[in-house]
């Protein structure tokens, strides 16, 4: 996708131990008009992947998944890192590292909004080691749902997680692939 | 907002000290076609506001501020609560009680998206005690932005957040006002 790809050019930034800070696009400033075609890039890629919700992980992870819940017109669950008093008492939880933290975080889904039966498509906005979207993967499979697509804004080719989801046997859909950051230049494929 | 105050007249649970749970509609599931309803509201009623930004607070306030933002077409800013590895070294940092988890949460903001002269557009889920706005407005402040308006998608009018409000001297705007919650029962005003 072009347009994110340009703005990824213009503002992404390199800070080392392979991070690409796109703070002024997604994680911290949000470009909503940016988000909203990116939403509707992903309503096109998965019309026909038969979802019945869309899945996500606070925060980063929220922007993207709403603008493609929008436009597929589908309910968007983001699964929480911590537990908030209004959750139930029993709750779907796994753990993985992250990637940006350095440490293991929660992923925490309550199984009032992720029910066995359903079509799950998981949106977040990097794939990189593609550690988060297994855990939401497995959050899936615990509830009983089935997982029918994986989309995120952008993918890290060299760090593998696209080999990672490939047992999964799903669509998995990038908007921009970063193939290399050495030498704090951003290469894309 | 009778289609917002339809939903959580249907939806909500009143779980004691004063929390209501939306989690259905807002805070862990989100229906991205009522959010853009509200968004869609918001950015009705604050059109002659000015503003050149939106600000907000991760996690909830992010998807009616998105969405505001997507009408608007104005860049949106959540505050975070820690402090990823991609921001600056020095950034806008306060903090504020946080209602649902009964501790203090930090606020932060980079000065990279927030700057001198520009015109914010509080957006946020709940007007409660309006603390967390307030937080927000001393983060405006201590950028040099000036603060034209705020909005909430549920104000619970019994714990005083309006009146906390009052000396900015900006129009407060909320979509559904709960008036009471005691006996277990909403009451709307």
């Amino acid at each position: 996708m072009q347009l994110l790809q340009n703005r990824i050019a213009a503002e992404g930034k390199i800070l080392g131990n392979g991070i690409l800070k796109v703070d002024s696009l997604i994680n911290h400033q949000v470009d909503p008009m940016l988000m909203d075609a990116c939403g509707l890039e992903f309503a096109h890629i998965f019309k026909d992947s038969g979802a019945s919700r869309i899945l996500t992980a606070e925060i980063s992870g929220i922007a993207p998944a709403l603008m493609t819940g929008v436009h597929m017109k589908l309910p968007v669950v983001y699964a929480r890192k911590t537990r908030p008093v209004t959750m139930p008492g029993t709750v779907y939880l796994t753990t993985a590292p992250s990637h940006t933290k350095g440490n293991m975080v929660d992923l925490i889904v309550s199984p009032e909004y992720l029910k066995p039966g359903e079509t799950v498509l998981i949106i977040d906005d990097f794939l990189a080691s593609g550690a988060t979207i297994l855990g939401l993967v497995r959050l899936a499979e615990a509830a009983g749902a089935k997982v029918v697509g994986v989309g995120a804004l952008i993918e890290k080719t060299f760090e593998g997680g696209r080999s990672a989801l490939e047992s999964l046997n799903v669509p998995v859909e990038t908007l921009v692939r970063i193939t290399s950051m050495e030498n704090n230049i951003l290469h894309f494929g």
